[in-house]
């Protein structure tokens, strides 16, 4: 029988399967359906492949894998009016639920019932076809590869916390941690003008890469206690009261300290990476410094699309994050590679076609 | 001799003594000299008292105490417009250097070239005279005592802190700690239209003095983890999906943890009250609701006027704050008072004038 | 046969119907269909009454009128879980399409495909029933009454505008107009603090009623020059630089000009009042004053429960503009009394049931 | 005998002369000497050269003209410690009085009692020397010349107007007129990340300078209705629903009145540019759209600091503005180039220093 909906599932930690299911049928006359195309795989794929939990969220039904996607559209609903079948698209996979307060206030990322591919018990986009409504897709313009689509995940990611940030002209920045997303918020920190960008991380390597890409100066994390490295950074670049705005992209307990003392006075705080529930942190600072400490949760109102187009303009440039692509049948060496920190980001293709047989043949 | 400028000074820690000094001149055109009529006593003036230093601030010379007060004017610079002689001010202690970065963006709380009373190496209040620029000095309205302008610094402090909460009518507020400052933050999101305003607190006699003045539900904090007491405070109070805006006037790391679980999604955190410099902290839950979380230092533009405003309208009211009055002389009673908790607020008399002998008077 | 949905339709300019519709039924699983008990008539009520259309917006099928209302929830869809049957509810009468990028950036108000109620091709709420989605009717209150929950629409209006204009504790604000929406603009303001809010208009009744609800200071407007009429304000006032903030609820071209000569430098400018589409505006005051102009429309995100959250905490008081009743059969009154300025806010009745016959009874 | 400090003197309408004023002695310990080097000429130079006055300014005593500086420190105060004798800065030439609310609160443009160069009664720059407060000289980074110095200033104008635009990533922007400030404004918009920037003029040489200096389209500006010039700019450029943000830099009423109409709703405008005093305004599309209407007024704080790094890190480029140098012994063609529009930015040089003789030399 051929291959309908090829999907990459986890059952339970380090077990996953290819599953053949129904191609899904739209639910609404604002759905979209898409042939995924491209999906990169993050660190909180990889930590449910390996784990098969994140915090509350326990995967307990099989689960389809992967929400960095990007794909070309092959069906629309009734009331579709932006998108048509054949269009290249990136997904945002996030769905809330329009009604709650935070969803009317502007701030959907922070919907309760946010029904989010791969996270559970809702089913993520590494299977040949996914559903979202037309608003959670964006049109690539020409210049975009599908490839770059797939990118705008994460590259969303860094444009909120870069926002929550609140960067401007003339500031002066520092990222903690040289990952695929500090990278990105170097990346985005510039296009928002900011004077000093500043990547910090142990990885030499990185380190090195985040210079090339978009830091513009870099420094090597070392043992030392938060205030001896807050001081270091400031004055190896000449960061005169402190840096405007910190940025942890890391997640590691020394980064957060050491952010928080190398701040001017006044100055902004944003959580990105994902580490220890409950660390040490040095709350008289952030208190007689009146510093703004803020969180970083997914990405919501403006910021895929802000993201589309600072890649589209060239502002930002995705292509060299890209340092590996996997068939789909072998979905799984991408988690190795993540898990691995091997390459900077792997994407997975979509399932191929299968060939045609006696002349027939399959559109995508 | 007579007295002329009879001053409280701080020599080191638990050392303090009277001194007669020289009635100061006015330094520029602007400036204005202050009779100091009352002056209340908070945390920080103890904590000099009792150790001689607060951080890396260090009494190194003898220095006056003081910073909370309210006079008349009795002589004033030849540029001085809005104020002469004989006005009721309360008085701004802290007078930046109107020339940095963060003066100049509107923040000049965050100045780091501040000259602020009682805090080494400036003297404060606790004089005959102070002299303070005309734009630090606040007229006080008719119906306003000079008493109530001794407590306009606390108020100040509350002011900021509401501010910074983005306090707004319908929301649901929780204040950890009833002291001063804590109830002061109570009366000032009333003022701000906040819905419920919930205080927090161990003691159970500050509680009921805070449902009488401000707060409309209390909570009496207990032993129990801070995710259990934060479930508990949501549920006492049907706080739905939790408060919107939580300030710590408590500096108590239980406080603190209990404040950053009790909060909805994207909801604000104010860091008022002063304690340990480094404590475990839930970064995590900062981090995926999207808190912002910030500190409140001293008060800046429009903070002083706001209060003034405040209690001058009748929204906010600080008599039943004041507890207690001693006289110039008994100065360190109001000392032991704070130390010792007792009352809420204890003002210092003004220096007396000395008795007028052989028909000679003192022009206030 | 028993009227099922006696509805109040507008054919066409100055004619008017009751006609008996079918009950409407349930669109969604989130709708809940409330049974109307009072509707207040506002001014664009009347204007299509009498003209047929507003703007662009052209009656061009019967449609019923109405959108001030409140009721009683008499069923709900299956996915509704805040209301049942039988809760008393007021209903915010527009629903937004929640795609479009201004509906996702927490201005609903904005959305371009509004549905709004009596803004053809939309029926009003002047029926029996009518239906809404569960997120756009919000609770009464014990304390509040069905009469009091009719006229959180014009208040929403007036949190939207106050809210625009940023009104905080201290500010002076000036409100132009002292019909429905500049009163409850001026209650508004005193609930978030504004220091002295002014009413001014023609009318000296109107202004006697504002001194007495919520104005602290009025001013009878004038045949004067702008600039003349700012200044008075100003001196009567004691406003000293200029108002703080200026709301426009009259819709009147001069004072519209006197409202920005009026204003500080910094100062914040909201056009709430509907009037000539193109007016004299004094642009060089605007620019080196470096105010602020803003629209207001209707209203958006958090407006509709602070509204209810302000009338049931006592902060704005909505009883006494309550000036009249009428019966549904009698809905053109209200219609007339709008048009000849004849009290604040008539409500009309919802529909009665019909008598009970041979012991019947009909549970609303 | 030598010139001391040559001065281009504005006597009253029309009638300049040079003459040798003292040298400027330190006022404060905080004031800074500066040999002026390159001084640029601006519209409002003009109109009071040509009239005398602008609004209420009147030149009613002989006032020196200039106010767009750059030099070299020449002497400073004992309290000066950024700057030193030598070091090459540019001018901002509006020094406020640090005390009023306006300057506290963040927005020292908006001082009433700002001492502003060549405005009455105030002197300006076109001078040897001139001096100012240490803050209000910003030393130039090596990368930059004195003659892009001289740029700052309208650079910084450029700056406020695209600050109070809130231009960021991916919003579309349409700049009428494009003179100096228009052409400034369309390159900080794309400093700022703005997608489309269309800058709208009637002479098309500007706008084929526009185009090839920061503009990503052009229009040229046609007798038509301001709805039909809206719709015109919008379909033309592919603006959907209409402009994000609009910046008028010509003070032309037919601009202002497309502008309105050819923004989104919720869009924001910016009057940066001066013409008449009142004009025909769309208020109730400014109501219907809820637009944000704001003026913008010279620059005030961050902004100067933020046209130097633009220029130092080449984010904006002001060297193909600069069209024209004159002697300062030529200073009146200056002021007959601007009038004539020719060329973009002419600056006129600092006084030369007298030729050596006998062996003198005059250290600059």
């Amino acid at each position: 029988m051929p291959e309908q909906n090829l999907s990459f599932v986890l059952e339970k930690a380090n077990s996953v399967r290819f599953e053949d299911r129904p191609i899904p049928t739209l639910q609404s006359p604002y759905d979209v359906l898409v042939n995924v195309k491209f999906t990169g795989i993050c660190g909180s794929d990889v930590h449910y492949w390996a784990h098969g939990e994140i915090g509350h969220f326990v995967v307990k039904e099989p689960m389809v894998l992967g929400h960095e996607s990007s794909g070309i559209v092959t069906a629309i609903g009734d009331n579709v009016k932006t998108l048509k079948a054949g269009d290249r698209v990136c997904m945002e996979p996030g769905v809330p639920c329009r009604r709650c307060n935070r969803c009317k206030e502007g701030k959907y990322n922070l919907c309760p019932d946010m029904a989010f591919a791969a996270t559970p018990p809702f089913d993520g986009t590494l299977a040949k076809y996914y559903i979202l409504p037309e608003d959670f897709c964006y049109k690539l313009p020409d210049e975009m590869s599908l490839e770059e689509g797939a990118v705008v995940e994460p590259l969303s990611v860094g444009v909120h916390i870069v926002r929550q940030a609140a960067v401007k002209p003339g500031d002066n920045i520092v990222v903690f941690g040289a990952g695929p997303v500090g990278l990105l918020c170097c990346a985005v920190a510039r296009a928002y003008g900011a004077s000093k960008i500043i990547s910090v991380d142990m990885n030499e390597e990185r380190l090195a890469f985040a210079e090339k890409y978009a830091a513009t100066q870099t420094v090597v994390a070392q043992k030392e206690s938060p205030q001896d490295a807050a001081a270091r950074i400031i004055s190896t670049c000449d960061l005169g009261m402190g840096a405007d705005a910190i940025i942890d992209a890391s997640g590691a307990e020394p980064c957060i300290q050491t952010a928080i003392h190398a701040l001017r006075v006044g100055g902004t705080y944003v959580q990105g990476g994902m580490g220890k529930s409950d660390i040490n942190f040095p709350i008289m600072a952030l208190c007689t410094k009146e510093l703004n400490v803020k969180g970083s949760f997914r990405y919501g109102s403006g910021d895929y699309s802000t993201a589309v187009q600072l890649i589209a303009s060239g502002r930002v440039s995705v292509k060299e994050l890209i340092t590996g692509k996997v068939k789909f049948k072998d979905a799984e060496n991408a988690f190795h590679d993540v898990q691995a920190s091997k390459g900077i980001k792997t994407l997975i293709e979509g399932v191929e076609d299968a060939p045609a047989v006696n002349g027939d043949s399959t559109a995508a």
